[in-house]
């Protein structure tokens, strides 16, 4: 996939880091290529559930963030992304001190793009696959 | 739909306010009864998006959690609820300064539950719908 | 919610008749009205599973076509509208001799639209709610 | 992922054969291993849109069909496979004279099974990917 912006992956990075729900989450961008991206998240104790495993609602927004990147490395330099659905799988249990989530963009287009999202939490040396996403977006002019 | 424990309500509302990432995010359960609950969600500048519009992810955390209360009212005392899978349309940007969502279970089930969210901003006065949830949950006895 | 085109109904009528998978499953559109299509089909032998249900495929299909027709209502003359996507859940196996579905639409849009689709199975006198769908559909100018 | 079936091939294509709705549209399996089928339909003029395109519906059947063979082959002898839902992207128009489907098991589980499934419309030499879906399984006793 060509990027129509050749400074993405700055102008990726720099709107990832502006985000505050990310931000206080602790989440980072870690890899960003055309229509691909890595983000990872240092997991809080108060980001867990009752049961104390990683809140479905903080594997969701890494799965949105991260995919809405990748998306938004296709993008016109005056394009943002807005999700328009996600779809996520809780595959098991997520327990751990890190979540990573890669996202990839299935299918590129002018008004609608589709990608994937695997969200992975980290114990100690293991890493498992805890979600699967899938997340329409589209694009709008940036304001 | 008739909930097989009758402390049902004591017991959601105590799992609710037992779990972290809804009690850091401020939700709060407003209503419970069998097969339907409603919560609400006080919005903080750090829960928005880098355009300012409340993140998906703090919508889908809502929607989500409300649908697994909902869900829970109809357990037996000794379950708990588990989000097998989310979906969620985000039907307009969302501005404003409180969140609410109301979950009702539109299928219970001994092995699978599913149930929908309507998430709603309210800005002033004024309420609009900005997203719309199908949840599919499973049930496992509590440890 | 307002049509663009004064002729949507015939118009929407017409198309739901020209398609042929629709024809050959024995759908035809009940209703029409702007932003609401309801829809019927006599279900045939051939469109059952191995153990004598519905086939999941034969409710999607009704799903998807009776939300397109009612995204469809909002559209102008010289557009068409396509599936994005569709999630639907099964929630009880479906018997009977006929299925029932009634669409409306969530939330209009120049880009996207959304729309939710209820079906149903009737066995002799009673009916029962069998699948509920979310559809995320576009729009495109018409050859 | 291994079997607990040793018949689970031969049991596994049974079930597809014998499915009503998925003969009639012309479908036949593969391939079929430990959690992980594909299946071809040739496309007939009835399956198609409005626009002549494969209806979606036939896509999402196909997509449907093929996974609960998926999940099939992990079960035991006396269980059958029901789809609890399913969500399919259409990533572009799909035209051909075939359709592949590949489908696998990310999840199997003893309740709830998560698959993916692939559709490729094949016009000529070229094959392309047209839709992708996710798809949670649940399994019963077979009478």
């Amino acid at each position: 996939m060509i990027p129509r912006d050749p400074r993405f992956a700055e102008r990726t990075r720099a709107l990832f880091d502006a985000t505050p729900f990310l931000r206080h989450l602790g989440a980072e961008l870690l890899r960003c290529e055309p229509g691909r991206c890595e983000a990872r998240l240092r997991v809080a104790p108060w980001q867990l559930q009752q049961d104390g495993f990683i809140h479905a609602g903080v594997q969701a927004t890494l799965a949105d963030h991260t995919a809405g990147a990748a998306a938004g490395t296709l993008l016109a330099a005056d394009e943002v992304v807005l999700t328009v659905e996600l779809k996520i799988n809780l595959l098991r249990p997520a327990l751990g001190e890190e979540l990573r989530c890669a996202a990839v963009v299935l299918r590129p287009g002018a008004r609608i793009t589709v990608a994937e999202a695997e969200v992975f939490a980290r114990r100690g040396a293991e890493e498992k696959l805890t979600a699967k996403a899938m997340i329409t977006l589209t694009s709008a002019p940036s304001r």
